[in-house]
């Protein structure tokens, strides 16, 4: 049975006009780069113009610093119009879903009426994806499989090798495997993680990926999927309503990929913060899972919840919102995921954790 | 047979960069209100946010302005985007286009696999809609059914009388009526024109409309459309990407409806200039269509034309783009639509064509 999730998200939140401190968005802690930021304000010129329907010379751009052809690239409106383009296009009878994960593939594949299936990772090894799930896929009869790397919300990657393995299976039953790393850009030797170097040789993998959150431009909706198969490329054009990609975004893209010092100045601190946190949460006797990612996941037990929700708790108190993740399939009430924020306000929650957890 | 047509806009010209005046696409000729752009360029900080995916503010100022209640209004990633999601939510097996018209019907219907058929208007009433076409609606088997008033590329206004007339008879058939009111807002007194004090009674009635042309911000994606069938409404927002329409999009959508004197300074020069140039053209003995719109659509009688096409002449030469409108179906080779642009512009038009027309 298609039980729809409950879709909300994080940053929405019934009062949200009373947070002061949102670690339950998992955008750049650095905020919008400076020279993006002044790109965009000096250029408002642009929005008199339509946007070009197919973001040429964004393409032209990402093929550069990717090394992909810019063919191969499917620009839209976010990675959400990417995933619903997806989902249109292909229109499996049949997906599969690695879970828990974000709950936007299930969305788009309900609005497509596909018949979903779920993998379900496992608590008990942190979440990780294994080998194990090989002879699942061999069974399975997906037209369609959606897998994020690193994984939101348990910012789990899955290993190179096991991608490969996966895609070699999906090439051979023909589906199509869609890989999500718009997190990836915040994982250090990004590069020899990513499913890119695969594309070439399997036509049905597609690399998804955003600038939303790298770039703290959430508000702005760019987002892009590669893949070899120009088919679907020149499908997912098709199928886009005229001029989705607005002028703004596209101008974005460009400025964004520009900011090398500032993705390495991201990378660096998401990595030192996040093993902070880390260190500091388990301190406090929470389970917490292994990210790699500029989030993390943990689970308060119940002998330290004092059957008061942690989330409530801050947002009441201190202002602060953090992702309950009870509404990500497989996870329960008392799991929680935050962003990797700055070092200040990393500190801030700490704290304001303790108090919580306080007699 | 579905034949598609080709699907180029006004601004696509394969040489755009050499054009200094373009007259092919239908955009306020007063360009971006000075304080839209103003708002725009303070408050770059609204793009780290996650856009609200319901438009709320946005929805309540549009309430407030057209005096709707504001569930009946989705909002979306420019009227591309909602005529998209009602393609896809209705998902009608049979649809009805009244052409010529914009192509993004046909292009929308097609990606959903719908079956078209086309009413054509008739060039010897200069492509009036009439009462006639109550009885071929009444023989229709299309459940969804497409309009556009002012309609693009001919600048004619459904009398208001008739749209009634029609909604009635799809109310009675369950068809679904979208009217495509986008350049409504340049129309004087288009108050009194509008089918929107028709909704309330009609629940398959639905009008789209746009900030795109009105406020000249095509860059930036921003439509909606109001119907007073909320499970419709809902519905909409159930098939939309999360987060389509940007903050930008969302703040500049408040921003707009402030704008009353530009709107009015927008019609009064509208106005004026749309006589100036039907009575210009005219003079040059082309046959030119009454429009109501910010855009006129004339015929260059083959006697006149001397076997140049008259877009190449103007682009060539002046580095002025007018609209080609031969890829609109039931439209000819010597058809053509400009905009009406600032008077400055409309006279260094007219004088190039004068040029054209020298022996």
């Amino acid at each position: 049975m298609n039980q729809p999730t409950s879709f909300v998200h994080g940053g929405e939140y019934s009062d949200y006009n009373q947070i002061k401190l949102d670690f339950s968005v998992n955008t750049n802690p650095l905020g919008i780069p400076g020279n993006l930021s002044y790109a965009l304000t000096t250029n408002v010129d642009v929005l008199e113009k339509y946007p070009d329907r197919r973001s040429r010379e964004l393409c032209l751009a990402i093929s550069e610093k990717r090394g992909v052809p810019s063919d191969n690239i499917f620009v839209g409106n976010g990675a959400s119009e990417v995933i619903s383009m997806l989902t249109k296009v292909i229109a499996p009878r049949e997906a599969l879903i690695i879970e828990p994960t974000f709950s936007g593939y299930e969305r788009a594949l309900l609005s497509n009426s596909s018949n979903i299936s779920y993998y379900a990772l496992s608590r008990d090894n942190g979440y990780t994806l294994t080998p194990d799930f090989i002879s699942f896929l061999d069974r399975s009869k997906c037209e369609i499989l959606f897998a994020c790397s690193p994984n939101n919300p348990t910012g789990r990657i899955i290993d190179l090798a096991l991608v490969k393995e996966i895609a070699e299976v999906c090439e051979k039953k023909k589906i199509f495997f869609i890989l999500d790393e718009c997190f990836m850009g915040f994982v250090e030797n990004s590069d020899s993680r990513s499913c890119q170097e695969l594309l070439a040789d399997h036509p049905h993998l597609i690399l998804l990926d955003a600038f939303t959150k790298l770039y703290c431009i959430p508000g702005i909706r760019l987002g892009y999927c590669i893949s070899s198969n120009n088919e679907l490329i020149k499908a997912l054009y098709d199928a886009q309503p005229e001029w989705s990609v607005s002028t703004y975004a596209q101008l974005a893209g460009k400025e964004a990929l520009m900011e090398d010092k500032y993705v390495k100045r991201t990378t660096e601190l998401v990595s030192t913060e996040r093993v902070f946190l880390i260190k500091e949460l388990r301190l406090l006797g929470f389970e917490v899972y292994d990210s790699m990612a500029n989030f993390i996941m943990f689970n308060v037990p119940a002998r330290l919840g004092q059957s008061r929700d942690l989330q409530e708790f801050l947002a009441k108190k201190y202002h602060i919102l953090i992702r309950s993740c009870s509404n990500f399939k497989g996870l329960a009430q008392n799991d929680y995921r935050i962003a990797v924020k700055l070092h200040d306000e990393n500190e801030l929650l700490i704290d304001a954790i303790k108090d919580y957890l306080s007699p």
